[in-house]
């Protein structure tokens, strides 16, 4: 009789998003006279930008004739993507990240889920507290976080970090030892950042330990703010411990199109105690494989990665590879900076009407979420009904980001600027 | 110190594909005045149809204006594409499948890859012998397959189902009871089907030994005979044992476009022994979550499925699911119908071809693979040598789908009329 993988079962209640949609359908239905304004989930709603259209109907035009057709795309994605994400996002900057360093994927959520199956289930995580719950949840599937204490809402074998008022919603090093450290910044759902110098710590110190950094820049293209690093490749020392997610759904509005990235340097080896149980080199080599990326006892996690890639994926499809070109266009670029422009000036609405109506605010100059503390001590399920009663706003509970995420509250700068001034107007009125 | 999951450094040599293109590259460099016929990989070559190219070109202007713009698609799927799936893949063949018990992804081999995650690592599959490597590799990555045995090319813990033409390519039911089955019909590699009365065999005989069957139907569009089931669903019982798994690459050829899905229906359950570790019903639907799916010891592997879903994906691209939907239109319908038969024609002149050239020769009638028996005794790999040397074209080794795949070859229909003629031509004069 076959059995199911019962980490599934230890996940407590639904996923965040799900749970919010279902709250604000019973309202609605409920309330069929109100106009709800949706704040909640960060989910872009401008229009692709005029350049990305273009490359979008230049690469369908390309698909309808068989001397342009694209089958099946290299696994890890077309040469022309990767030179121009390593080009832009990397050799621009000074850092040192080559094309074929470069995984092109359907988005970073997949990615974020999916990157923890190329290590052991023996190792153990740290995340900030609060953060995308993603991470946590996708290691509880993997049956790498222990027992669940309904009473705490925390797993006995993750290391939380918590991000909290008192340290500014920086993340201390921890105490215990991790061997994988997620760190998002700018911080989904504080919007917190950290300075180049404080990144420095954390690759330092997961050099010194032998930790890997997962670091989720998704937001990355919202920083306004000097010294605040745009990619982990700006520290010293990033090559031997990190690997950066990247989406193209926030800086270009890529959500419901499907787009993103990982990078996973060479030189992030780890020591194999045991030799690999493999074909020898010369049986490997008659198949027409090198296998000196596996030999000796050093294993590069570009080449698990690769591997999963190849076995579990297919490629992104050619058509948005196309699209993901022209975000790095020049046109592409000048359109983009304004959309990002407009979200944060609806982040300043946002946060400049919450400071007047009395609300203690962070977040929203380096990222499009601003993080306030719900009033007199409410929960923050308790300000989630309260703001869906009273002013038919939709935000997300801070504490299913985390437990330390409990007291506090998540607006997001991605609705329209009318939205935003018009649930502002509301909550001022509360 | 982190460590790697050792699982993937059992995993012998590269994946079939790479190895297979990398000895073509070398072939090429060698021998630049060649033009190499690729009669290999399973791509398709004619360019998307008309009604597809429509499709893709409205939606793509839709996402171009704000009031059609389309941000994160829903986990499982747009509803308008799984009602065209439920009515046309199945109601319309009298199978009682519904919509929300589809689940749109971005292909068959991530969902043939991932499926096995809702399982318990202890599981035993059960898989054709040749097969689609993706089947065992996942499950080796997962560490659900025991020790590789490089000589017999076996994995200690899995049971091999030989297809051989000693049994007509078609399996038996294995000795040993399997947890997870995998079949795939028509064949990936041999093209071989199964009779419906064959296929209820298998149904009985899970529903019996309560294994759950995962039905790869890939090819499903090529069956050109009577008797053979498009879907497992056409047989009784299946719905307490199948999972289906379809693909929109070989029937509108969108290899490179990403789009397929994923039948789990509602009726298929686990008992689980231990009472989940959960929240109080109580306590998840303080939360809006409706915790009976969970509830009693009864869990269906459709809420689990739902739950990968909704973690670690983040739904197809819309402009996607519009093509999608477009494959069912009327025009989609006559046009792919088309298409279906010139790959066909091609499985024709190859199979007439080698019959002519005096090989053994299997499949291409109900689906676009041929298996041959090579000649004089030649391995599988002797021969793709043997083939990319004489005459240029390049085949796929039986032995790289299973070991009883060695001695045996194949070649696919997906390239142009033209290409598959003038390989034809070589071939015989080899």
């Amino acid at each position: 009789m076959f059995k199911i993988n019962d980490n599934y079962l230890k996940l407590p209640g639904s996923y965040l998003f799900s749970t919010i949609a279902k709250k604000v359908s019973a309202f609605q239905a409920a309330n069929p006279d109100k106009t709800v304004i949706r704040l909640g989930i960060g989910d872009v709603t401008q229009p692709l930008a005029p350049a990305i259209i273009d490359a979008l109907h230049g690469a369908v035009d390309e698909m309808g004739k068989a001397e342009t057709f694209h089958g099946y795309a290299p696994d890890l994605g077309y040469e022309f993507l990767r030179t121009a994400i390593a080009k832009n996002d990397y050799a621009d900057r000074g850092c040192d990240i080559a094309a074929d360093e470069i995984f092109v994927s359907d988005g970073a959520k997949c990615d974020s889920g999916n990157i923890q199956e190329i290590f052991s289930v023996d190792n153990k995580i740290a995340v900030c507290d609060p953060v995308y719950p993603v991470y946590v949840d996708t290691n509880v599937m993997a049956g790498r976080t222990g027992t669940y204490d309904p009473k705490t809402e925390m797993w006995s074998d993750v290391i939380y970090m918590p991000c909290t008022a008192a340290n500014n919603f920086s993340p201390e090093l921890p105490k215990e030892t991790p061997d994988i450290i997620y760190l998002c910044f700018p911080n989904n759902p504080t919007g917190a950042t950290v300075t180049k110098a404080q990144l420095q710590e954390w690759v330092d110190y997961a050099n010194r330990v032998g930790a890997v950094i997962i670091y989720d820049a998704a937001y990355e293209a919202y920083i306004s703010e000097e010294d605040v690093p745009h990619t982990i490749f700006e520290c010293e020392g990033a090559r031997t411990c990190a690997i950066e997610l990247k989406s193209f759904s926030k800086n270009a509005g890529f959500t419901g199109t499907r787009l993103g990235y990982t990078v996973i340097p060479k030189d992030l080896k780890c020591r194999v105690e045991m030799p690999p149980h493999v074909h020898s080199a010369a049986e490997r080599a008659a198949h027409g494989e090198n296998a000196s990326h596996l030999g000796g006892t050093d294993v590069m996690l570009h080449s698990l990665w690769a591997r999963r890639h190849g076995t579990k994926y297919n490629g992104a499809p050619y058509i948005q590879q196309r699209a993901g070109e022209a975000v790095y266009s020049p046109e592409g670029k000048v359109q983009l900076a304004k959309q990002v422009a407009y979200y944060m000036n609806n982040a300043k609405v946002i946060k400049e009407g919450l400071q007047e109506a009395g609300y203690t605010v962070s977040g929203g100059v380096n990222a499009p979420y601003i993080w306030l503390k719900t009033p007199d001590g409410m929960t923050s399920w308790e300000f989630f009904d309260y703001l869906l009663e009273k002013a038919n706003v939709v935000g997300t509970p801070g504490s299913g980001f985390g437990p330390s995420g409990e007291g506090y509250f998540r607006l997001t700068a991605f609705g329209t600027y009318e939205n935003s001034v018009a649930a502002l107007e509301r909550i001022k009125k509360m």
